[in-house]
């Protein structure tokens, strides 16, 4: 019954263990089959008692055999094993299609991460013990507190550590939002605006109503909105900046409708000229403004750090479903982002940006000036532009003679909800993921590309 | 009606630009109003007809007002300025109750996080420039497949990076379960268990029934259940091990049903004599079952990192859903992480830790061994034990003596739904969170209470 070799690559009661183990579940040993005693069981194989109890002992513990005190050991009741096996999931190889060159404006420089000073305060922040264990579902208050002070000092908005929620990408933000906006919330979206969001909403069950931009922002014409999510200060992807009058509008509209302003801030530190344009939330008297923002950009998507203002009566709600949210961001990332402000990188880092996205700006921007088959759309602001070229052509077309040369570039449409308003294809120009030489590569592809489309 | 004294601490267009702003709020210069040609007011100030000009078109750009070409500018009409001030909530301070001593199960010691060899794989991480820009919204492919090379070989679950998804704590799991699991899911959960799941449930409209579980872990009773969150290697928080048997009745329940088990293997690195019990994931033939840890206890609670395991119908529903969930881990810890299991330090901190936690555990064992007041219910397994007191005292009046002195414990009632069916009160007694100091001192005010209820 017990014909076992042993080999001598793994322990003796783990080789027994998984023999019995074997027999049992191909139905050899059968349910109530009485085991030999320990004593002779390792006198037959001629191994330790002791060998014999442990694999004994660890058959007991997963249920494949029992024991009767002063009687023995049996073989566990298992009804009807089923196919027990384990079971591989075939790899399925599904590499994205890697482009040679990427106008996409979501990324930014893969050299633009803060190596050296990030590396700085991750190592301080391996030090700070206490912190380390700390646990805030709102996230570490001392990285809350860096960015009451950034807010304050960088987008005017003064607001209290308390009232600031760390998480990971906007996404999860939202998931608190969720659970916190009135439950009849209609949400009034930008047209054009992001798309994700749409997808977001629609699996959440949540209302929306697109509403076509003018160049001052959203215009509520469906009355039944009662919240809005937008960009003032840079419009995404227009880049237009919400005026004063308009804020004006739209604060005296939700304090109306019960409802709420959800303000994305996603790219404002990234002006070229001029003070920065002030955040909505700055404004916000009546406390009806959900400011949202995140060091994508600033630092790096890669880290996956956002972060909300909640107005006083959400952060009362939000305390009530926070435990079973915690905070997803690591605290030795929080600490060390938490440093990075406090000791002067951060700004250092985005004044150091901002030179460098100004001048890929400027560089990408020299090769259609002068060129009367473009017209730049450009606010000064933000990682990209909108270039409209004056030909019969179609953005899809465009798009697809980009990709055959391994060029990523999207049209204005594909962030449209709807019919699109303007007669030639207006481009999307994201310079912030490529190297000048990168950039002047690409670029000059683009241009033969489209003249050899204008030309047919 | 520009009397301005300029003062140092500021940029002149900037002090320009505040002054006709709150000039503009104030309503003092009303709607239409021209304002002074760059010229004039530069020579009527004294500054640079340029510092006008920037102050101007920062005001222009916010809206507050407009020009008109060959004329001049003008005050935007901003109709009605509602209370705009800058709203200051007040910090809540809402401190937690500190104990000096934490006998909760949730925790690991401060002094667990492997500081040195974590320092070591996180500036490594910094040089992999590559992978700090990559994005894959399962987790980055080198830590899955680490992961997957550690389930191969710690709980013989043999599956394919492919199948891994990387997020933070259970609850963003969770969310994407929520998607992808069949919408008529009624979740059977075990009696006592987690008690966070309930609340996550509620707040997502899902079904749920619990179900009083036996020495061998839940039993159905209810078959309108059609898929079940358990526990099978150690059952939170009995400690109890399913035994092979109820696991292969339990995966034939779910295939009948065509829902799912979900495994929570949430400690099994912590057994402390013998082979590791196998995941029943290990078992899955029929690929009814999603396999969910993380590396809280393992290596630090605070890197929130969790992953799951999908079978492969599920994997296929998720990657319709992939785009709105991006994984919250940063790319940093994500390959440290990567390199920490790689590079061996995972298994030595965890042997490290197997034998820190060993000691304590009998340390704190040692405290109640022959005193008859007191049984211990010990599954050597896991970070904590339960004590059962033998006397006529409730699980709440020791919860609150104890806080009276400094000490946090929990009764297992806390865990039920329900009814509790025995008799005598059952204290929780985590041990991984303080030395063996804090330890002796805790139980030593432990006992020293424990006899002063009683004597009452």
């Amino acid at each position: 019954m017990f014909s076992l070799n042993f080999n001598d690559d793994e322990d003796l009661f783990v080789q027994l263990y998984e023999f019995i183990k074997a027999e049992i579940i191909s139905g050899r040993f059968s349910k109530d089959m009485m085991l030999p005693s320990k004593r002779n069981l390792a006198d037959h194989l001629g191994i330790s008692v002791n060998t014999v109890m442990n694999a004994y002992d660890n058959l007991i513990d997963e249920g494949y055999i029992y024991s009767k005190e002063r009687v023995g050991y049996f073989v566990s009741p298992v009804e009807n094993i089923l196919n027990i096996k384990t079971k591989n999931i075939n790899r399925e190889i599904s590499r994205e299609n890697n482009y040679k060159y990427n106008f996409d404006l979501n990324k930014n420089s893969d050299f633009a991460f803060p190596n050296t000073n990030f590396k700085k305060v991750l190592n301080e922040a391996l030090f700070e013990q206490k912190e380390l264990n700390e646990r805030d579902d709102k996230g570490l208050y001392s990285l809350r507190s860096s960015i009451k002070n950034y807010l304050k000092s960088a987008r005017n908005v003064d607001v209290s550590e308390e009232a600031i929620i760390i998480s990971s990408g906007m996404e999860y933000l939202f998931q608190i939002l969720f659970y916190i906006l009135p439950e009849d919330t209609i949400f009034g979206l930008e047209n054009p605006g992001y798309r994700e969001i749409k997808n977001l909403l629609e699996m959440n069950e949540k209302n929306y109503i697109y509403q076509d931009i003018d160049e001052s922002g959203i215009v509520i014409k469906n009355k039944d909105i009662t919240s809005l999510l937008i960009t003032p200060s840079h419009q995404f992807p227009t880049g237009n900046i919400m005026p004063i009058g308009r804020r004006i509008e739209l604060l005296n509209y939700v304090q109306k409708t019960g409802g709420y302003i959800i303000e994305d801030d996603y790219d404002s530190e990234f002006k070229y000229y001029g003070r920065p344009i002030p955040a909505l939330k700055s404004l916000d008297g009546p406390d009806r403004v959900i400011y949202i923002s995140n060091f994508s950009k600033s630092i790096s998507p890669t880290l996956r750090v956002s972060f909300m203002v909640l107005p006083k009566n959400l952060l009362e709600k939000y305390e009530s479903i926070k435990p079973f949210y915690n905070c997803p961001v690591p605290n030795i990332i929080q600490i060390s982002i938490s440093k990075f402000i406090d000791e002067g990188y951060f700004e250092k880092h985005l004044n150091r940006m901002r030179r460098i996205y100004d001048d890929k700006r400027k560089f990408a921007l020299s090769f259609f000036e002068g060129d009367k088959l473009y017209r730049v759309i450009d606010k000064k602001a933000g990682l990209h532009f909108i270039l409209e070229i004056k030909a019969d052509l179609s953005e899809k077309e465009i798009e697809n003679a980009m990709a055959d040369r391994g060029i990523f570039i999207r049209g204005l449409a594909n962030y449209y909800e709807g019919e699109i308003k303007y007669k030639y294809p207006r481009m999307i120009i994201g310079y912030g993921n490529m190297s000048e030489r990168e950039l002047e590569e690409a670029i000059e592809i683009f241009k033969e590309i489209i003249n050899s489309l204008s030309d047919k």
